[in-house]
């Protein structure tokens, strides 16, 4: 398993650092620096939230007892010692994408219907998060302590397994005509999410000199995009779309998933930790094999063989290790690349946006959700 | 997590110790005592094989790479290395129990309908196997070393949680009009087994006059009867059976099952080690707080206290420890309880089964089944 030595959620970790990323949840010292767009997007995740949430408290309460406490736990709806908790169940990109997805095609009906998709996105997303901590050793997840080192691995692995059935039942359960293929394309997206975390497991047990370029793109979008993807699908395929249409919007979340991960790869080496909520080139001092590093070790300069000598020692508590791996991988092309490779995913995922949706108008919803996702571009 | 000292799958791992029980996949010196019943069920175990095997290895060929890599595995139909196996991937109890009860409720038509509901059950089972025997630390599955000490436990997890997704995706994709209803319901089923195998490794954390004979019994029922009921249910629901029959087999199949789990469990305080595979008094030596060990200890009897006292301390690798525990588990009334206890059940199993299957004809398959589970108590 890989360690995470720090105890943050790192770079490769996107479904923990899509939710680090602030702006709401009492975290308004991160809003985004556009506005307008950010305030879109805020009141969007705020009446999905508003939305969804009624229905995924109920559906946690339906759980056995046992299973309840640990998902109320998780969901920071209640402490572990089973009193009630003020929530940071997390912004909830996931349900939002999937009501405005709906929104966006099939109007404000279309939306109203797809509350149980939206609900069962989360709970899958949730299952993943308690299973990748287990894996991951991650101690921290949205500012508490993760769930298995308050129940134990046992039983976090049992929760997540309880989250991702009641995820499923409630699209069986679902009377609404689109509810099967919803089900089937949400299996498919968490046989995708767990190849997904094997991926991305193996390639950190893996040398620095054995990972390829493509396949570490292939493991974000797995990993990252494949669930955005699939929430904007869902949306679509309540509100009644055409096949193109569905699998336009799933190319779309797909894309911006990417770009998102680029981002955050990015900044998980030059953030701010002050933002990031993480020490400065902690994904550096993990070692870890992120995408601006990979491009950068790949990049064939000379910078790529320093950089390949400071990762094939373990990290070094002098300031010098750190300064010169990113200055290495600066210098070998990984951060023009990676940001160059965040615009190109989002300027495709506007393409395929506008292919299902032509009116900006109807559009605006997931344009405002992807622009919040990746806004730290800017 | 529970450890268990011994790495064999003990009296509280019924999923694996009903796999345990031989008469099929060459293990003919364990045939049943009784020829007839049991020539019958092993005709329909090898017909449920022939059926559902094609199914199960195209939905598993689905996989995304690395998961159906671990999943041809686990289920014995490839080596680690990736090459071919002979295959043992158990007797499948649970599919040939959905197609007795669809083909007793709804005939030869019903049964080839149910063949996906079949094979979505066996995948549960292997999910819960691939789960349990990472928490449980068991070392050996079907004579096998088991996947988590061959690809690390986050692999087995990750599997787990593939074959999860995949058993509802069979069931999502299905036109059938009974596959939403058997998905919720094994989607039911598989929150109710969390919570058994939550239950189970709780308990036996706990001190011995801590545990129940109700809580005892409620954890196997969960752990044990849930799915056997669950796959029962779900051919009568494709045999589209009234609700109350279908309710019917469910209890048939709970009550079957734990009418099983009893007998497990005295097999394993007093089971011969050549007919068990497993050393005996194996689950005494583990402090398994098993239901005839329950039983006795909240006996009120002088016998109860000595068997008390000798839980108190960890095994002692000395002949009279075991010795002394079996005589007292016996004294205080263990056996007798437990073996009256499991006739019992299978008396209320069989007024399940006649209730929902009055036409003893019919009914053949899933008597024969359930006396197969069940022989050794004869």
């Amino acid at each position: 398993m890989t360690q995470a030595p720090h105890g943050t959620a790192g770079a490769r970790r996107p479904t923990g650092t899509l939710e680090r990323h602030g702006g709401i949840g009492g975290q308004r010292d991160e809003e985004p620096d556009s506005p307008s767009d950010g305030h879109e997007a805020a009141a969007l995740l705020r009446e999905s939230r508003a939305s969804v949430e009624p229905g995924l408290r109920s559906a946690v309460a339906s759980l056995p007892a046992s299973m309840r406490r640990i998902a109320l736990y998780h969901f920071g709806w209640q402490h572990a010692d089973g009193t009630p908790a003020e929530g940071n169940a997390g912004k909830a990109i996931r349900p939002a994408l999937v009501l405005a997805s709906a929104a966006a095609l099939g109007g404000p009906a279309a939306r109203a219907a797809a509350v149980p998709a939206a609900a069962a996105v989360e709970l899958v997303h949730n299952f993943t998060l308690l299973h990748d901590d287990v894996m991951d050793r991650d101690t921290t997840r949205r500012h508490r302590p993760t769930a298995w080192t308050v129940f134990g691995d046992a039983d976090a692995i049992l929760a997540g397994d309880a989250l991702q059935a009641l995820a499923l039942r409630l699209l069986a359960a679902d009377p609404h005509p689109a509810s099967a293929a919803a089900a089937a394309r949400l299996a498919d997206c968490v046989m995708e999410l767990c190849e997904g975390q094997h991926a991305d497991t193996a390639m950190e047990r893996r040398a620095p000199d054995e990972v390829t370029l493509d396949e570490t793109l292939a493991m974000a979008e797995a990993k990252t995009g494949a669930l955005l993807g699939c929430a904007c699908a869902l949306g679509a395929l309540y509100a009644g779309a055409a096949d193109q249409d569905v699998e336009a919007l799933d190319a779309f979340g797909r894309e911006a998933g990417l770009a998102f991960q680029l981002i955050d790869d990015v900044i998980g080496i030059w953030g701010d930790p002050r933002r990031t909520g993480k020490p400065a080139g902690a994904d550096l001092a993990a070692r870890k094999k992120s995408l601006p590093v990979v491009a950068a070790l790949t990049s064939g300069t000379p910078a790529a063989a320093e950089l390949a000598a400071l990762y094939a020692a373990p990290y070094d508590e002098d300031r010098e290790d750190l300064e010169r791996s990113t200055l290495a991988v600066e210098r070998a092309g990984g951060r023009d690349w990676a940001q160059t490779q965040a615009a190109d995913r989002m300027a495709r995922a506007m393409q395929e946006l506008a292919r299902a949706v032509p009116d900006p108008g109807a559009a605006g919803g997931l344009l405002a959700l992807a622009e919040f996702v990746t806004r730290r571009s800017t």
